[in-house]
C-alpha cells in the first residue's frame, strides 16, 4: 500500500473516501449486511464516507426481462427510467442496513447527488456534478450512499450511464468531492501481473499507471471498464481496485511516477476470445484498407489489432491484410467481406479461431530497449510462433497459437516479472 | 352517464382525462397491455390523457419484506426511497406498452410530474402541483405516465402518500391540470347502493355526492379512502369510479346537486368488523370522557360511534360510555381501559364482538323527515334491537346483533330503495 494512504489512515486524520460495491457485493439482504459492517469499519476510523452501489445483480436482467415481453425493442429513455429502479432499491436497502448497526445515513439517488449527464439515454455521459447535497449530508454525520449509474439531465430526465456506469460514478463523484481516497470494491482482490488462475507465480500490483490500467482492461483484464479509468485519468483520481470478500489491500491505480518506470513489465495478459482474418492479394493501392474497415464499422464489428505488409508479387502489386476481431463477430465479419469481393478483387480469405492475443504492458517500457526482442526470443525458445505483432508506447501484443497461449504466457511471466 | 360528460365526448371537443389504475389493473405484462389498449381508446378519441398507475400487485409487499429482512422497523425516509421504485418501474413499463401499440407516451416520477409534499415520510401530504412538464409533454402529443403514491419535498426528498396515496395523485394532478374528468379505475364497477354479494337488488349509483361517498367510504365500502374523496370535494374535482375489466360506466362522484336530494337514501352499509366497549358506571364529572378517549387516541385505537346517556343512579351522578372500535383494536383498547380503572372510578366493562353497523346515507336527509322513524320501524318489524344510535346530517347509524345484521340490511335496503 502507498505510503500516502497509510499515512493518513495512521495519522487519524479524517479523510472523505467514497466506496464502490457492485451487484454481487450488494446481491441480497445478508450481503448488504456485510457490505455495511464493511462501511462501518471505515467511519469508525473518522473518516467520511461516501458509498457508490449497484442494482442486487439479477435485478437489472429481471427489468430487462419484463420490459422486453412487452416490446423487443424498448424506448431507452424509459428503460432508463425502469433501470435506475434497480439502484435506488440498492441504496435505500444499504441505508437500512447502516441504521440496523447504529450508523447515521441516507441514500440519495443520482438525481438526488447532483449527478448530471446529456442525454444519451443508456449511455449517458457525466457533464457535471453538484456535490452540494451530498457535502450537507456529510456534515451532518451522515453516511451518504448514492445510486451508481444514474443521473439526470438539466431537464430532469432520468438517464443511466451504460456499462461500468457504478465505476464511473463513484470516479466522478470523487473527483467532484475532492476525496482522498476511491476505493473500487469487487470480486477480485486487485490487479494481477497475470491471471493468477493460469500463472501460479502472478503477483497482486501493488499500484499501476493509469495508461497501464487501460491497456489491461483493452486486453482483457475484467476488472474495470476503460471509460472509467479514461474519466480518472482525466481528473486525476486516484483508485484503490480491492476485494468486498476479503481485507487484503488492493491495487492503487494513479498516475505514473518516476519509480514506475524502474519496471518495464507490469502485466502479462493472454485474450482467447478473438478470431483472425486475413484477405490475401489486396490490390495495393490507396483507399482500399479504409473501403474495408469502414465496412466493417458500419456493421459494429470491432476491429483490434491490423497488420499490413509491403507489396509483393508481380505484375499489379498486392499486400495482405490480416485482422483481429471479437470471436463472436467472425460470422458477421465474413459476410461484409464477401459483400466487398466484387468491388474490391482481393485473393482468398482465410480466418482463424484458434488464436490468442498475448501481451505484456508496463511504462517501464518508453526507457527499456530491448523488451520486444526479448519477448520474442523467449517465444521462440518455447517453440511458438508468432503470427501478428502490434506495439504500441507502452505495450507489445503478438497473435499465436491459441493452444500454446497459457505455455507462452508462463513463459513471458516467468521472462520479465519472474 | 350524467349528460356533462357524454356531451364532451359525442360533441368530439378534445378533453383532458386523468385515469387512474390501481396494482391489481398492472399486476403483469399481460395487464399492462391491457390497460395500455383502454388508455389508446380514449386517446383515439382525440382527448389528451394522464394515467396514474400504481406498483404492480405484490412488488409493494416484496419491497417491505427486503427492508424488514434487514430490520424491523426501517427508516420512513428510506422506506420512501425503496417504495418509489414500485410506481417507477409501472410507469416505464406502461410507457413501453404504449409504443409498442404505436402511441407516443412518456413517463413521469412523482417529482418529475411536480408533485411537491410536505417531508412526514410514509404518509406525507400534497402541499402543491405544479403541472408545467406535464402539459408541456401533452402539448408534444404524448400520454404521461405518473407514479402515484409519490412526490417529493421542496428541497427534494423522495417522500409516498400512504394508503390510497395513488389515487390521491390522481385526484391531485386532476385539480391541477384542471382536468375535465377524472376516472379511477378498480376492480369494482362503481358505488352500489349496497354490497351486491348480500343484497341481490343492490344497484348502481349513477352518481353520488362527496359526503354520501365520504360517509360510505367510512362505512366499510373499501372502494376508496376517505382522504382522497376529501381531496376532490374540496378542489371539486369530478371523478367517476369504474372497473378495468369491462366497459360498463361506473359511478359520478360529485358535488350535491338539487337532483340529488330527492333520494333520500344512496346506500345502505353494514360494517361487520366493529367492537364494542360500555363502561358502566362512570362517574359523570366533567373531564372524565376527555381523559378515557384522550388515552385511547394516544394508543391509536381509532374510535368510531360513541354514545353516553343522561346520568342515572343513586348518590355521585354516574353514566354509562359506550363506544365501537376496530375489532383489531379490541385488546388494545381493553389494557387501556384497565389502566384508567384506578384514576376514574367506574364500574364493570362489557365489551362484544358480535355486533355489526348498520347504517343509512344520503344526502336527501336534510331535507326530509321521519327517515331515522322508518329505520327503527322498519328494524322493530324484523325482530331487530337496537343497541346504539349515531346520526349525522346525511347518515344514521345503528349497532345491532351481528347475527341479525344481513337480514336488517336487505329489510332497510327494500325498505328505502326497492
Amino acid at each position: 500500500m502507498p505510503g500516502g494512504i497509510c499515512r493518513r489512515k495512521f495519522a487519524k486524520v479524517m479523510a472523505l473516501i467514497v466506496q464502490k460495491y457492485g451487484g454481487t457485493s450488494v446481491g441480497n439482504t445478508d450481503r448488504i449486511k456485510n457490505v455495511a459492517s464493511r462501511v462501518a469499519k471505515y467511519h469508525a476510523n473518522g473518516d467520511k464516507i461516501v458509498v457508490v452501489v449497484s442494482a442486487m445483480s439479477g435485478v437489472t436482467d429481471n427489468l430487462i426481462k419484463l420490459a422486453k415481453d412487452i416490446m423487443p425493442l424498448p424506448s431507452e429513455r424509459e428503460m432508463d427510467v425502469l433501470l435506475a429502479t434497480g439502484e435506488q432499491t440498492t441504496i435505500a436497502l444499504l441505508a437500512i442496513a447502516l441504521h440496523a448497526i447504529g450508523i447515521q445515513a441516507v441514500s440519495l439517488t443520482g438525481a438526488q447527488a447532483g449527478i448530471v449527464t446529456d442525454g444519451v439515454h443508456t449511455k449517458a455521459k457525466i457533464q457535471n456534478i453538484s456535490p452540494k447535497t451530498v457535502h450537507e449530508f456529510l456534515d451532518l454525520g451522515n453516511i451518504v450512499i448514492v445510486a451508481g449509474f444514474q443521473g439526470q439531465t438539466i431537464e430532469g430526465q432520468i438517464t443511466t450511464l451504460g456499462r461500468g456506469g457504478s465505476d464511473l460514478t463513484a470516479i466522478a463523484l470523487a473527483a467532484a468531492l475532492k476525496a482522498d481516497l476511491c476505493q473500487i470494491y469487487t470480486d477480485v482482490d486487485g490487479v494481477y501481473t497475470a491471471d493468477p488462475r493460469i500463472v501460479k507465480d502472478a503477483k497482486k500490483l501493488a499500484e499501476v499507471s493509469y495508461d497501464e490500467m487501460l491497456e489491461l482492461a483493452s486486453l482483457g483484464a475484467k476488472v474495470m471498464q476503460s471509460r472509467s479509468v479514461e474519466f480518472a485519468k482525466k481528473f486525476g483520481v486516484v483508485f484503490e481496485v480491492r476485494s468486498s470478500l476479503n481485507e487484503n489491500p488492493g491495487t492503487i491505480v494513479k498516475e505514473e511516477t518516476k519509480s514506475m518506470e524502474g519496471v518495464v513489465v507490469r502485466g502479462v495478459s493472454l485474450d482467447k476470445n478473438q478470431a483472425k482474418i486475413t484477405l490475401v492479394g489486396v490490390p495495393d493501392k490507396p483507399g482500399v484498407a479504409a473501403r474495408i474497415f469502414k465496412a466493417l464499422g458500419d456493421a459494429t464489428v470491432n476491429v483490434d489489432m491490423i497488420v499490413q505488409n509491403i507489396s509483393h508479387g508481380t505484375g499489379t502489386p498486392a499486400t495482405d491484410i490480416s485482422f483481429t476481431l471479437d470471436k463472436p463477430d467472425l460470422l458477421k465479419a465474413q459476410k461484409v467481406i464477401d459483400s466487398l469481393k466484387k468491388e474490391i478483387a482481393f485473393g482468398k480469405v482465410i480466418t482463424s479461431e484458434s488464436i490468442g492475443k498475448l501481451s505484456i504492458v508496463g511504462v517501464g517500457m518508453k526507457s527499456h530497449t530491448g523488451v520486444a526482442g526479448k519477448m520474442f526470443e523467449t517465444l521462440a525458445n518455447e517453440g511458438v510462433n508468432i503470427e501478428m505483432i502490434s506495439t504500441s508506447e507502452i505495450k507489445i501484443s503478438v497473435v499465436i497459437e491459441l493452444a500454446k497461449g497459457e505455455q507462452a504466457m508462463k513463459a513471458i511471466h516467468a521472462a520479465f516479472i519472474g
